[in-house]
């Protein structure tokens, strides 16, 4: 399918763009977007740009009802010097397909699905911002569209991706933030669609969130599904402690997202020789080595905040406050050094740059 | 809300109807759907039956990323002297709420949105098929509609009825299927999504399905999500087993779905006074219970084939045939007397009948 043509129907109005201190996640959209269609024994075909639109499907359409989707995130971003960036954007299309297999969608040609992108951002990479930490989200997703109530796999589908400018995360710097672990509901468990990008573990994870939220608490640790006792993940980001001098994250068990920015923290760690270890974390440790002085920092990582520093933990009635709530140097140096590979003021030593012409 | 007047706009044309003969579940809807809008700070408002029709969304909407929805199914029956009933229809509404709580999705007015569900059926009366053991399947479900990335609950819904007529789910009589006892996926785990009626436990479900149809069966039996090791549903169905003249089904435990039929079947059983427990059982004691000779009967239970006898278990290696196969008396016996109330040819000593006017 690499060959295929991507037929092109540019908009004849264009939207205005959001002023840089406008622009809130998600909310506001590009001018053209991504689509094509999946039929049962014609396989993915008609791959289109056209002018971001609603789309219309019958009320009995899979999606409705037995939530078979799986979606991506990442990122553009324009240099100081004007030119175009992704970040291994090529792990997200590896990573839709591995969800795809997951939840019994039809597998889609990777390396088209990136050509498609690419495409789709270089004609609307004016809505790029260019204001200091503010980039492009896109967001690949495929949706079940068979008109259909059976308990089934879809026999259709649509693949699309579209375009959001979002601004910096955070306005005044990296701002650590307050964690409640969670001990009643759970995210998932092994055997389950944890490691999948589906929306069901999102839809999931808002009776905890909505709770924690009237707590004072912005993200929800979540612990495994059957003891309940070791970390998993935070919010919708991967988690890393840094204990006496050594960095910790869950390893990837069959119930954690295999996070991009998580394997590119792991990878940086290991570049600087700093020393990280994938393993099994209990939240007990995690309190030890705090009442022992020895938890220096915690972080969650994704692709919307990069680094997102943990200020304080609430676990059951025990509230810790992790390097007195600022920013850790790690947590810092993480940050500046990954945004810079992505903005292209920091040397890039991996190859994870692919820039769109 | 109960008060508020449901706008009518009739269809200027009618689809021609299947033949009896050409039902199949879920593909084919009748001329009308009802339709209501939720928005912060409004609620829900604009209750209407339009003619069956696409909806038209906007690619961000919540419930294509983070499968914000939750559902309900149940049925219309015509009897022999024309009347149209439904069948405990209070206790879908219920569970829709229950449901809308765990996905933080707002409450509807129970006896409004069954007033509703009334009236549509009672327009769309002519689409309920007559012919034994053929009705109206009822779809309500809820979506999420907010154009927005983040993950947050939605502050915008569409609550729709969709109807569609089925025919008799086994065409030769009761048919009992064959069971794949699941060891590697799990449906769900205390603390999850599992009592909700919601897309992602579908979703979730789609892949192990698919694994045991390929190697014959045509359900997989749940086992919990911690231990694997205690029984939790069977497809999408609750599970009963007969044991040494004892009936016994898993309790509700957090992981379950509280079926209505499920309910029924326990409270018919203590009309008949035969002994019915609500407990954990593990997978081993069904198998011991098989070599001693004291498992006489196994089914499912569900809205849409009402009792599935489970004519063969397979967990691991280890094959075991249930009553020869067939049919127990006890399956059969439920079977008769809930499809005779539902259908108007046995007394409802329980008050589980809503007639539609």
């Amino acid at each position: 399918m690499l060959d295929q043509t991507i037929k092109v129907e540019l908009s004849t109005t264009k939207k205005q763009k959001p002023n840089a201190d406008q622009l809130q996640f998600g909310k506001i959209f590009t001018d053209h977007m991504f689509i094509m269609d999946y039929t049962e024994g014609k396989g993915w075909h008609d791959p289109r740009i056209v002018p971001y639109q609603p789309i219309t499907l019958d009320p009995s359409s899979v999606v409705f009802h037995y939530g078979q989707t799986v979606f991506e995130g990442l990122k553009a971003y324009v240099t100081k010097e004007g030119k175009v960036q992704l970040f291994r954007p090529e792990k997200n299309m590896e990573r839709l397909n591995q969800s795809n297999d997951r939840m019994v969608i039809p597998k889609i040609d990777e390396q088209f699905a990136l050509k498609a992108l690419k495409q789709l951002v270089s004609i609307d990479k004016d809505w790029i911002p260019t204001a200091e930490g503010t980039s492009l989200y896109i967001r690949p997703f495929i949706i079940a569209t068979q008109p259909f109530l059976g308990v089934a796999p879809s026999s259709q589908y649509k693949f699309m991706i579209i375009m959001s400018p979002v601004g910096a995360y955070y306005k005044e710097g990296l701002n650590p933030v307050k964690i409640l672990v969670e001990n009643e509901y759970v995210r998932t468990v092994k055997g389950g669609t944890g490691t999948a990008k589906t929306g069901g573990n999102y839809a999931a994870s808002l009776k905890a969130q909505e709770i924690s939220s009237q707590k004072g608490y912005s993200q929800v640790l979540w612990l495994d599904g059957i003891e309940h006792k070791y970390v998993e993940e935070v919010g919708s980001m991967n988690i890393f402690f840094k204990i006496d001098g050594k960095v910790v994250t869950p390893e990837l068990s069959g119930s954690i997202l295999p996070g991009i920015t998580r394997d590119s923290i792991i990878q940086l760690l290991k570049y600087w020789n700093i020393p990280v270890e994938e393993r099994k974390i209990s939240i007990e440790e995690i309190y030890e080595a705090y009442d022992k002085g020895l938890l220096e920092e915690a972080f969650g990582t994704g692709t919307a905040a990069v680094i997102s520093p943990v200020g304080e933990l609430l676990w059951k009635d025990r509230k810790i406050v992790l390097n007195n709530g600022e920013t850790g140097p790690l947590s810092k140096k993480l940050y500046d050094t990954l945004t810079g590979i992505q903005y292209g003021t920091v040397e890039d030593p991996f190859g994870w740059i692919v820039t769109v012409e």
